[in-house]
């Protein structure tokens, strides 16, 4: 009889880890240097401070292994973190398999998934900087939601645009960030120069988490100094904030007494595969193990499996500077899949790089497929994942069913970034049949990368 | 300058409680009996047996102070107990009161409410006893839900009546325990007479805990004992597995080194409410102390505040035993509020009888006023509470505002017994101007307990 006991693995607060994990220490070359649009010439942090704060810039460039986490980031952290991390003994005992799996779970903040662990930080040093608002966007709403807590709990306006597909497919987000106070308008809206021209192509058009960037960095761009910006995944800030999850699993890792032979994250911009991997990528550096690293992501907005490695905007109307990543081409707009933070054209930089040079493997996935896993994840071992997480759970999946094929042991750790509660809708249309699949759409792609800048 | 800093109070697995608490020998009399509907005897274990398996009614009707949570049982709430105690610095700050506000949170559990507490026990004693079915009904859904998270985990069928006010207004609740594999019909349904009686009066009926309690019963007593009956609340053996919260709270209370001076929490049919305060009860009454009791209830339902304490029956179509409690007439039917988990015309008859005998006190507050305090609550300490928790906020606030008046302290702890990702449509409606308060019914009221059984 296999064990199926429950088994969580916690931390105190007090051995909650106070610094973040700076992977590029650990990167196998240098980072790529970030372009100006216009003169494609390396930007330096003077350039982006009309976007964000100092703090953000230096941390954005820093190439210190460990960055002090603030108490008083540390502090709201408490209110969630540390977070759990599972034995899913259920799970395995449904897949009979020789796979022990391990998840860390972020869906017990506040917001319901990872997000917070940034958007405290980022609110934190706007705060300090005397920063009054802030403009982002958002895709399925998490990030928004979690940046609208973080703006209430530290006295700073947020004001958001929303993807439109998400919009309607998920209004309690909206819904969510009005009753912390945000402001959120559906884009394209009419609102910004970049809105007005998506809809005057397409008046029905569904949005892209590219296209709301668009909107957003023009409305702070146009505020006259009013307002900074805030992204939610793809830099490096921001990813940086997301590795205390990381950070706490090794930890917890060491309490159950066992480790990862592969680690696996869904990936949309990156930033929570990035938290969960990091400080495993750096372990496996540093102690020569062969960790594997699985990057799953969605097979309508396949970027690191599909994409090319290469200069791009990270916005869909090129106003953001360019970056090195895996991209679609800025200008593709992906299908309205329900894992709506996945949308993006485009992947972290540093998550590009790290897959460019082979440390790390990525996996896509069809939707009524993630929809599978995530019913029998709900199952067994009662949490039912965002479908954003779900892709974890798929890739986790895999790696036991393979397992069990070779008839060989296998440690799985995986991070479950966020739960269903706002995604009901989407079970539904799994459940009553009604969840589409779309094809890789290859030739979209195609004539997106060729409308890339040539640099 | 107030001390902000955020403060968790936490339990090891290895701390957790083994036992429930039975608040039995703590009362000032004894429980009344059970009573047939037919010959208004008291009923014996024996004729409880077709509803449900023997191991839960001797749990109804026992004396012991502390009865063993099984390990089995144990084992599944570690899933997410024990579950944290907050000290709400950032709302007493908000508030400027010199009260010392803490909450115990059970919205950290798979199904976001304190519900899969007795979901996981009830599952698990049928199970011990061979039931492959049961069935029950829900109104807002987080009974439901729960419960069809605990069949899916102990492979039980589980088929739920869910009031339709809520089937409409929370349709994300229906999907969840449709994604757990359980099926559910909108109450009152043509699946039985009790529904086919209640559409026949009005077809556009939306139902009631009281409509949704007959259907289910009449199905399991129309089951050929092929189905047994399980209740989300109000009966002893339901209040006793929610101790659990209490029991913890009081651990960490400890920890806190602070003891309340008012515990508070939403009363519905009683479940979240005796949970956080049974245990704080027999505390006081061992050692002497003075502690209050604060049972916040809707206003549009107010069972304790404005219901007579007499014999009732605990379903609308009258199929149940009566029971002694506070009812405002079995079939009296409540306004549609938000908060569908507190729209039942009775209360427990154990707070009951504590309400009689002066040991707890109530209070009925308005729909919007419980908005108000959960936005307040959301900015502060981050967690949108869930309509029903929020008359618990709102009773906290209540108690927080009042010593500030006096300019005394008050240690105050309540019970937010779930979160409200489920409940943004409410949120929506209150934020857009069109939540609308309900006058307590003061005629219909009368009526339906003009038509209540003569005992």
């Amino acid at each position: 009889m296999p064990d199926t006991r429950h088994t969580k693995y916690l931390l105190s607060e007090d051995e909650m880890p106070k610094t973040w994990y700076n992977v590029v220490p650990d990167l196998p070359r240098p980072p790529e240097p970030v372009l100006h649009p216009g003169t494609k010439q390396p930007v330096g942090p003077g350039d982006l401070a009309p976007l964000f704060p100092m703090a953000l810039i230096l941390q954005e460039v820093s190439g210190d292994q460990y960055i002090e986490i603030p108490e008083a980031v540390r502090d709201i952290y408490k209110q969630w973190r540390p977070s759990p991390l599972f034995r899913a003994r259920r799970l395995e005992k449904a897949l009979d398999t020789p796979a022990r799996i391990y998840y860390k779970y972020e869906g017990v903040s506040p917001a319901g998934s990872h997000k917070p662990n940034t958007a405290v930080p980022q609110a934190y040093y706007n705060k300090q900087e005397g920063v009054t608002k802030i403009i982002t966007e958002t895709g399925a709403g998490q990030w928004g939601s979690s940046l609208a807590m973080a703006g209430a709990m530290f006295g700073i306006e947020i004001e958001v645009f929303m993807v439109k597909v998400s919009y309607n497919q998920k209004p309690y987000r909206r819904s969510m960030m009005q009753a912390y106070g945000a402001s959120v308008h559906a884009s394209p809206s009419d609102l910004t120069q970049a809105g007005r021209a998506i809809l005057a192509q397409d008046p029905d058009s569904t949005g892209s988490l590219g296209i709301a960037i668009s909107e957003a960095v023009e409305m702070v761009a146009t505020s006259g100094g009013k307002a900074k910006y805030s992204l939610g995944s793809v830099l490096n800030h921001v990813l940086l904030h997301q590795t205390i999850i990381g950070q706490e699993a090794l930890l917890q890792m060491a309490q159950a007494d066992d480790y990862p032979d592969v680690v696996v994250g869904c990936t949309g911009g990156g930033s929570n595969f990035a938290g969960i991997s990091f400080p495993f990528i750096g372990e496996a550096r540093k102690k020569g193990l062969n960790t594997r690293f699985v990057a799953a992501e969605p097979m309508s907005c396949p970027s690191l499996t599909k994409g090319v490695y290469a200069y791009d905007f990270g916005d869909t109307l090129g106003m953001t500077p360019l970056v090195k990543m895996h991209t679609l081409g800025h200008d593709f707009i992906p299908p309205g899949i329900h894992a709506g933070g996945l949308r993006y054209h485009g992947m972290s930089p540093l998550i590009s790089l790290l897959h460019d040079a082979g440390v790390i493997e990525a996996k896509a996935y069809h939707q009524t497929s993630i929809f599978e896993a995530n019913l029998l994840f709900g199952k067994t071992e009662g949490i039912l994942p965002a479908p954003e997480a779900g892709h974890a759970v798929k890739g986790a999946l895999d790696e036991a069913l393979q397992a069990k094929e070779e008839g060989k042991e296998r440690v799985i750790l995986f991070n479950l970034c966020g739960h269903g509660h706002f995604d009901m809708a989407a079970y539904d249309a799994y459940l009553s049949g009604k969840l589409e699949d779309y094809e890789y759409p290859a030739e979209a792609v195609a004539a997106a990368q060729a409308r890339m800048p040539v640099v």
